[in-house]
C-alpha cells in the first residue's frame, strides 16, 4: 500500500510521515516544509474560509519559491486542508477546496457519517476527483461505517494516546490499526489506506505503526516542536520539559469546557498536559470559577506551562520522547531513516535470538 | 537483550511470549503448557498461600509428565508466579517461592514501591537469586523509581490496553515502551529488561513490541481464548464475539466498586467489557443498587455476556483481534512465527518503496 500511496503523492518518501492539521498551528510554512521534505503537510482549515484562503494563497507562494519544487501533479497542490466538520460551512469550504486542489482533504468530526459522505462527494465533484478524501476515524465500526458510506481514500485511525481531539473511548494504535486493517480486508476494502496517529514521535513509533499494518504515519505533537509551528516559545519549552508522557497528560472532557469549546460532537474530548485547571477541577472546583481563572492567565499571554498553569495546551502520550525544537525537515528525515533502521535491528535480534 | 533472557530461561523462544498471572485463570495447566511452547508461563497467586501451594505441587507434577522435559536451570521451575502485593502476606508468600523457587516471581499492586524493594530483597534471599524479581509498571518514572528501589531484573511495562487491572492514567506500549527504554538506559539500567504489555494478541503486535525497543511480550486477554485457561464457556465466547476492542471494553474504576474489591491502591483500575453494569453506572444508577443485581447475576452462574449482562469481565483493546479457541501452546507457536514473518514483509515493503 506504501507504494501505491507514491502513485497518488510522488513526492513522499517511504515509510510516508504526515503532520496532522492542528488547529492555529499547522499554518502554510509547516505545511510546506513537510511535504517538501518528503512528508504530506496539512493546513488546519480552522473555521472561518476568509483566512484559509489567505493561508492557502500564502501557502502556494511558498511552494513556489522551492527549488526544486515539489513534484506534484499538475494543478494539484502538494499539501492537504483539514476540516473539522461540525465547525465549518460546506459551501465555503468547498470553493477554498475548488480553488486551490490540495492533494488531500482530512474530514474530521463530522456530527453524522452522513456528513462525510456529502463532503466526499462534493469535494470530489468540485476537484475531479483530483483531491483525495481522508477521514479520521478512532473505532472499526465507525471506520467501516465511513469507508460504506463516504469511500475515503485514507483513513487516519487515531489510538487513544493521541494529543488533542479525539474519542473518549478508543484503544491505542497496538490494537486498533491491525483490527482496522482486518475488518477492511475482509470487507472487501484492501485499497482503503490506513495511517497510523497518536503516540508517534520516532522512527521506532513509525516502524512499529508500519508492522501494524498502517501505511504511514501521522504525527502532530512531534511537530509541535518544530521551528515552523506556529506556537509560543512556552509551550514548546513545556514540550522538551516532558516526561512520562501518559502521566503528564490526560484525556479529558474538562478542557473543552473550560475553553468553552462547545460545538464538538457526542463522544469527543482532548488529550493536554495535566496543569492547575485539571488538578482544580479533579478537587472539586466548579466549572464557572476554573472557567473564569483560565481566562485570566491566557488573557496574560504565554506562560512556562506545568502543574502550576491553567492554560490547556494539548499533547500526546509521545511528548516525553521529545528532546528538540528542529526544523520539520529533519523531523521527516529522522524519522524515515530511523524506521527502516528499527526495522532491521529488530530483525537482526530476533534471527540472533533462534 | 531478547538472548541474554534466554540465558536465564533456556527454555524460551525468540521473541519471548509470557501469559500473564490472570487471577483464578492463570492455573497450572496454562502456565506450564506456555513454558512448554517456548513461552513463560505464570500461575497466578491468588490471595491464599495454602491453595498457591497445591497449585504449585500440581504444576510441578505436570511438569514432570513431560517428555521431553522444559530444559530449566538446575532446582528452577520453569514457570513464574504472580503477585498481587497488597493482597498477599510476604512470610507465607516468600516460604511458597522458597519450596518451589519458580524462574520468575512478578510483583504487582504494591502500596509503595518499598514494598517492591522489601519482597525482592527477601526472595532473592530465599532462592539465592535464582528466582528473578519482575515488577509490572505503567509509567516512566514510576518504572524509574521501581529500578532504583528494588533493582528487579524485569520491568512489565504495561500500556493502557490492557485488560483487568492497571494504572487509571498510562500511556499504550506504543510511548511508554521506548521512553521507558531511553530513560532507563540513560539512568545506566541498560540490564533491565523491559516486556510490553497491553493490546498485544498477535505476531503483528509482538513485532511492534520489539521495534518499540521491548525484549519481550506479555499477553492475557489473548490466552483467555486457550484451551487450559480456567474460564467460564460465556467468557470465551464474549472473547470470540467482540469487535473493536477499544469501544467494547473500558477502563473504569466502577467495576471494583461493583465487585467490591476494595483493596486496589490508589491510582488502579481495570479495563472490562462494557455492560449493563457500566452503562447503568452511566445512566446514574447508584452503586449500591449496581451492586446487588451483580450479585444477582452472578449467583446464576455462566452467561452469554454482551451488552445486557451484569457480570464483569475482564479483556483488552485487542480482543477484537480473537477469532479462536485453541491450546496455549498454539498461541505462543503463531505470535513468534507471525512476528518474525510481519517483520520481513514490512522491511521489504519499505525497501521496495524507496
Amino acid at each position: 500500500m506504501g507504494s501505491s500511496l507514491q502513485l497518488i503523492y510522488p513526492w513522499i518518501r517511504s515509510p510516508l510521515v504526515v503532520c496532522s492539521p492542528m488547529l492555529r498551528i499547522s499554518q502554510p510554512a509547516l505545511a510546506v516544509a513537510v511535504s517538501h521534505a518528503g512528508g504530506l503537510g496539512f493546513v488546519a482549515g480552522g473555521y472561518d474560509a476568509d483566512e484559509l484562503t489567505l493561508n492557502m494563497e500564502n501557502a502556494v507562494d511558498l511552494l513556489k519559491g522551492l527549488n526544486p519544487p515539489v513534484p506534484s501533479q499538475t494543478g494539484v497542490l502538494p499539501i492537504g486542508i483539514g476540516f473539522v466538520l461540525w465547525g465549518c460551512d460546506l459551501e465555503r469550504s468547498v470553493h477554498v477546496i475548488q480553488q486551490f486542489v490540495p492533494a488531500a482533504v482530512w474530514l474530521f468530526a463530522a456530527s453524522s457519517n452522513d456528513q462525510y459522505a456529502l463532503w466526499a462527494s462534493r469535494i470530489r465533484d468540485a476537484t475531479q476527483r483530483r483531491t483525495q478524501i481522508w477521514v479520521q476515524v478512532a473505532g472499526v465500526k465507525e471506520g467501516l461505517e465511513v469507508v460504506r458510506v463516504a469511500q475515503p481514500d485514507v483513513l487516519v485511525a487515531q489510538g487513544n494516546d493521541a494529543g488533542g481531539h479525539g474519542m473518549k473511548r478508543s484503544a491505542s494504535v497496538i490494537s486498533l490499526v491491525p483490527e482496522l486493517r482486518d475488518s477492511l480486508d475482509a470487507q472487501g476494502f484492501n485499497h482503503t489506506a490506513v495511517l497510523a496517529a497518536g503516540g508517534i514521535v520516532d522512527g521506532r513509533g513509525a516502524a512499529a505503526a508500519l508492522v501494524l499494518g498502517a501505511d504511514g504515519v501521522v504525527m502532530g505533537t512531534r511537530f509541535l516542536a518544530s521551528r515552523e509551528a506556529v506556537v509560543v516559545k512556552g509551550y514548546q519549552q513545556e514540550l522538551l520539559r516532558a516526561e512520562d508522557g501518559g502521566v503528564c497528560t490526560v484525556r479529558s472532557k474538562l478542557f473543552d469546557r473550560v475553553k468553552e469549546t462547545n460545538g464538538w460532537p457526542e463522544g469527543y474530548n482532548g488529550r493536554a498536559f495535566v496543569n492547575r485547571t485539571f488538578l482544580d477541577a479533579k478537587n472539586g472546583m466548579p466549572d464557572k470559577q476554573n472557567i473564569s481563572l483560565h481566562k485570566q492567565e491566557v488573557s496574560q499571554g504565554d506562560t512556562d506551562g506545568g502543574l502550576k498553569a491553567r492554560t490547556i495546551r494539548y499533547a500526546g502520550t509521545g511528548v516525553g520522547l521529545i528532546h528538540d525544537v528542529v526544523p520539520a525537515a529533519e523531523i521527516v528525515a529522522r524519522v524515515t531513516a530511523e524506521a527502516e533502521n528499527s526495522l532491521g535491528e529488530t530483525i537482526n535480534n530476533l534471527k540472533a535470538g533462534n
